[in-house]
C-alpha cells in the first residue's frame, strides 16, 4: 500500500461568499467547511496523512478552531497566490515516503468518503485520476465572440476535487507548469500536459462547490436531507 | 425591419420534473413556464409572431390554457420526436414572408425582453446568435473514461435559449443535419456545420432550464426578488 496524503487547500479568499470570513471558514450547520472537508478525508482508511494549506493570514483561526479529534492532521502550511502555488506549499511539507496524493478543495466539504476512495484508488493504479460529473449544458468554446465549436455534449464533464495523483507526477506537472509559465484552472490539467492519460471517477453533483451564498442553501438541503436531486441524466430534448 | 416570429418549444416531456405535467405546463407562480414564456416573446416589440411548438398529446391541454391575451399568438403545431423535428415543425408552420425566427426552450421561462430583442438584433446583422453564460466549472472532454482535453476556462460557456437565426439559414442547417443524420442538442450547432460564424450574446445565469424540481425553487427565489446572485465571473482558484 503507499504511503498517502490529501491536501485540503483553503487558501481562496472566497470573497463572492458574502461572509467576512474566507470561505472555507464558513459555517454549514454549525461546522466550518473546512473542518468538514478534513474530517472526511481522514476518515478515509487508506490515507495516512491530512495536509491543510491556509492563506498565511488565516494562521491565526485556524488555532481557533477545535481540531483535535481529527486523526492523521498535519500542521497547516500558508498557501501562494495561485492554486498551483499552495499545491507545490502543501506537497513540500509533506514527508518524502508519500507516494499517492489527493488535492482536494475545502470548499466541496460534501465530498464523501467513498469518492476520494474511488479517485485515490484510479491514481494509485493509474497514475492520475480526478472526480467529475457530467455536465447538462450543451458547452460552446467561444473565442471573440463567436463560436468556435460545439464539443459533443457526451464528452463534456464538469471537473471536481478530489484530483489524485503518484507524488512525483504532480511534482514534475508543477515544475513544467512553472518553466512554461502555465496557469491550470485545476491540477489534472497540469499533468495532461505532461502527456499523461488521467482518468476520470464519476461523481455526484452533490459534491458542490461552495462558493455563493446559494451554494451554502443547497449545501444545507443536501445535509438536511431534502436536497436536491439533481440528476448526472443529460435532459430530454425535444 | 425583417418579419420575425418566435418558435416557443414545449415539446419536452420533463419527467425528470416529478409532476404528472409535461414540464412547459408545470405552474410557477401560478402561471405555466409555457405561458410565461409565450408572454415574454410577445413583449418583444421587434417579435410579430409567436409560434408554439406542442407535443401532439399535450394539445389538448393547450386549449385549458387561458391564453386569449397574448398578442401575436399563433395556434400551437405538434412537435416531432427530436428537437430538430420539433424545429422544422415549427419553421413549417411559419408564413413565408418571416425571415428572422428565434428558437426558445418553454421552459427557460425567466428569460428577458431585453435578452430576446439582443440576441434577435445579432442575428439579424450576423445570421446567426444565441444566448449562452461563462462556465464557472473546468469543463473536461472525457471519453472511454479517460480525459481528452481541458479547453481553456475563459472559452466555454453554456449555451441557453433563444438562438436566433435568418430563417434560410436554419432552414439549410435543418436540411444538411437530416441529411447527414446528424443529432445536436441545440440548434446552434446545426449552423455552426454550415461553416457560418454564430455570435455569442452573453445572457444571465438566471436564464435557467427548468428541469428538475429544484430548478423550480430557484426559479420561484429569482422571482421573489430574494434569488441567487450567481455571478458569471470566475470562481477565484488558489
Amino acid at each position: 500500500m503507499m504511503k498517502t496524503a490529501v491536501l485540503v487547500l483553503a487558501a481562496g479568499r472566497g470573497e463572492r461568499l458574502g461572509h467576512a470570513l474566507p470561505k472555507a471558514f464558513a459555517a454549514l450547520r454549525g461546522k466550518t467547511l473546512l473542518q468538514r472537508s478534513l474530517e472526511t478525508a481522514a476518515a478515509v482508511p487508506e490515507v495516512d496523512l491530512v495536509q491543510p494549506v491556509l492563506a498565511a493570514v488565516d494562521l491565526p483561526r485556524w488555532f481557533a478552531l477545535e481540531l483535535a479529534a481529527i486523526a492523521k492532521l498535519c500542521e497547516p502550511v500558508p498557501g501562494g497566490a495561485e492554486r498551483q502555488d499552495s499545491v507545490a506549499a502543501g506537497l513540500a511539507a509533506l514527508p518524502q515516503d508519500v507516494e499517492l496524493v489527493a488535492v482536494h478543495d475545502a470548499a466541496r466539504c460534501l465530498v464523501t468518503v467513498e469518492e476520494i476512495r474511488r479517485v485515490l484508488a484510479a491514481a494509485s493504479e493509474h497514475g492520475a485520476a480526478l472526480l467529475a460529473v457530467p455536465l447538462r449544458d450543451t458547452v460552446k468554446r467561444v473565442r471573440d465572440g463567436e463560436v468556435l465549436e460545439t464539443p459533443p455534449r457526451s464528452e463534456c464533464w464538469a471537473a471536481q476535487t478530489p484530483q489524485a495523483f503518484r507524488v512525483e507526477l504532480l511534482r514534475e506537472a508543477l515544475a513544467k507548469a512553472r518553466a512554461d509559465a502555465v496557469l491550470g484552472t485545476d491540477d489534472a490539467q497540469l499533468v495532461e500536459r505532461l502527456g499523461v492519460p488521467v482518468k476520470v471517477v464519476e461523481g455526484s453533483p452533490r459534491n458542490l462547490k461552495i462558493t455563493l451564498p446559494e451554494d451554502l442553501e443547497v449545501a444545507e438541503a443536501w445535509l438536511a436531507g431534502a436536497g436536491p436531486a439533481r440528476s448526472a441524466r443529460r435532459e430530454d430534448q425535444a
